[in-house]
């Protein structure tokens, strides 16, 4: 099945054209250029033939009625928010993917039996409020009281941006938003190099990796750098510098090409910070993924057992916090399945891929089957204004995407049946 | 000779409150609170009876005239700016004692042969123009043009911001601004815990160490934390761990007793800083101390030779470049002798010391002899709110600054000459 891939790209081009000027590309969400974003995506769903809505948690739905009324919705989309300073693939490419499989399928004139439903989820990337995956929690009936009374820097809390957007926090809380969902299928660009290396034009997605973090806290004690002779030091940073160091060992130590681990330090604070001050305090973020939860939960126990008596013998303490932690999700076998199928279908290579990166789905797979599908991009770049796949890579996806939603629309019996 | 104790103390606290209400103890320089601060000490030299103005350099002076005015000035003084959320005696008690001795003096109805003058240096602290011992180095000729094109984050240079205190930066440039400085004798907490630790009272400094300031720069490849594989990155901020700990071990492999060396890593920038990245590039402030110039220059050559394999391993690059170099400041023998027998008259214990921080008198010892008078403070704790020394402590500072002055003041052949 055809799909128009000018379309397409040129949507891409001009959805990532809305973007903060001198940083792009940036349209964070609940920004004012978020908002812009957003009303063209709506104007462009609205004349694709697309009934469209902004649902409780303050997604943008465009919805095409299938003609079953009986039947869960597919939904297919992902998000248009960035990461400051982010990319032009990111989010974007699975929300007007999904608007051109919506419009060319309606204009071949082909009537699905399930709604189809086009999501651009709101705040997927991190946002203002240290929160990612807003809309899609929302959906999931995950957001909770405590999320919703999350305030930004300027004081504004949560609950009060959604309402900006067109959402009714009201409605949300801990009530289930939407009651089941038929499947939900994203693409995505795969953020990474895998499918560049092994030159195939889709990966199947198997599972999305779970994401735990840690709050590591190094304390020692701050002293003037220049009167305080080494022997009378306590240097957190020396001690978080031995963290560091052991969590790259432990994480390349711990490699299995069947169930990828890995662990990052991506984020310290330094206190006090200056060339002249021995530091007294570091904080350090331990993030670990893999799809193997016992072991992301493993990483950050063991390692600070192992860093204690080097952390004791410099006269510092460290303790780590719990900053979040997300299960890992499996893909729907049956998803999977079909996508492998379309691909073949559409005349691509494929290969199976697990997301090491955190997507919407993971929430949405609360309500029904996932499943995703990776394109490569160049050289694995992402959330950095160097992110880039070629028009015929998107295209492909594309193609994809739309014979899998024609294949589930066949094969999904009855509501949430796969 | 008896100083009047509590009038000095009433100084110190006044002075100190004049503080941003938010963030005690902070007056950083060219701040309205700064010039605030300079308000009520110029109305306090004033009403002691000292002709009061501003140099060149943006120097708040004092000046008591002597008997002779074939003879250079002695001077005495310190600093009226502090670090960020500083303490209370660092700077403040080196100017309010000069006050003190001054007009101490005066009320006794004591003459000096030299004038005297009280000085109030500007922005001995590292400044927002990244410069610290400015008006120092303008009275020693040593601010260049360089120096005062300098611009601070909102655009203002330093050449203007010397103007908005009063100073005439067209005076400046490389022309020494003072001809000559029969001597400087500035009164200064430790900030170490030397002097408490031996119980002394007071501490005659003898050299002002060199400080040698690099920027380590590791540069590898910034990229997403759950999509590149562990054997996929190249994460300077594992690089940067193993420098921060060669640092560590290499000052505590060298260090002696005659001549103590510290290396601190105080300060760093870890690029992007995201908890989802791995850090493509960090940035680390390198600072080396000693009376033992070579040592200095030697330790961050060798430091970044050792750690070159190991950078290499990681796919990442390490450079250095040089901030500043302070050389190593020796103070004048026959001001420390003076000092020493000034400690007796007064009735209290001394012992040599080392000042491992840098001061003005660096600069102004460009101009003439110089010596520096320490005192304990709590724990040896400085630029922190906690920083603290007792009344009688500062008291007995200040008597050893009077009585040295005097024993100067007769001693002093002829300009210069000591």
């Amino acid at each position: 099945m055809p799909i128009d891939g000018s379309r397409l790209w040129r949507r891409i081009e001009t959805l990532a054209g809305i973007t903060d000027p001198d940083k792009p590309w940036t349209r964070r969400s609940f920004s004012q250029r978020f908002l812009e974003g957003r009303a063209w995506l709506k104007a462009e769903f609205e004349a694709a033939g697309l009934a469209t809505s902004i649902d409780a948690g303050g997604n943008l739905v465009g919805e095409w009625a299938g003609t079953d009324p009986a039947l869960a919705p597919i939904m297919i989309g992902s998000h248009s928010d960035t990461v400051p300073a982010g990319g032009r693939f990111d989010g974007i490419l699975g929300v007007v993917a999904a608007l051109e499989v919506a419009q060319s399928l309606a204009e071949r004139g082909e009537r699905l039996r399930h709604t189809l439903k086009v999501y651009d989820f709101l705040a997927e990337e991190p946002s203002e409020f240290g929160l990612s995956c807003i809309g899609s929690r929302a959906y999931a009936g995950k957001l909770t009281p405590d999320m919703l009374a999350l305030k930004r820097a300027d004081g504004l809390s949560l609950r009060d941006a959604i309402a900006t957007v067109g959402g009714r926090p009201d409605e949300l809380g801990t009530r289930a938003v939407a009651a089941r969902t038929a499947a939900y299928v994203e693409l995505h660009i795969e953020q990474g190099r895998v499918l560049e290396a092994a030159g195939r034009d889709i990966g199947v997605v198997t599972d999305i990796v779970g994401i735990r973090r840690e709050r590591i806290t190094v304390t020692g004690r701050a002293d003037h750098s220049g009167t305080t002779p080494m022997a009378y030091r306590a240097d957190a940073l020396v001690g978080a510098a031995g963290i560091i160091q052991a969590v790259h060992a432990k994480a390349l130590a711990l490699q299995d090409a069947r169930q990828p681990l890995v662990a990052t330090i991506g984020h310290m604070v330094v206190v006090p910070n200056a060339a002249n001050a021995v530091p007294g305090e570091v904080m350090l973020s331990l993030e670990v993924r893999s799809a193997d939860e016992a072991a992301i939960v493993r990483f950050g126990e063991e390692l600070l057992d192992a860093a204690q008596p080097a952390i004791t013998a410099l006269g510092l303490t460290a303790r780590s916090e719990l900053i979040s932690h997300v299960v890992p999700t499996a893909c729907a076998r049956p998803i999977q399945d079909a996508m492998a199928e379309a691909t073949g279908l559409a005349g691509y290579s494929s290969q199976p891929i697990a997301s090491g990166a955190g997507h919407d789905g993971v929430f949405v797979a609360l309500t029904g089957p996932i499943g995703m599908i990776f394109i490569p991009c160049r050289d694995g770049r992402s959330h950095t204004p160097e992110e880039w796949t070629e028009p015929a890579q998107a295209e492909a996806g594309t193609r994809v995407l739309a014979e899998t939603v024609r294949l589930l629309d066949q094969r999904l019996a009855a509501p949430g049946t796969i």
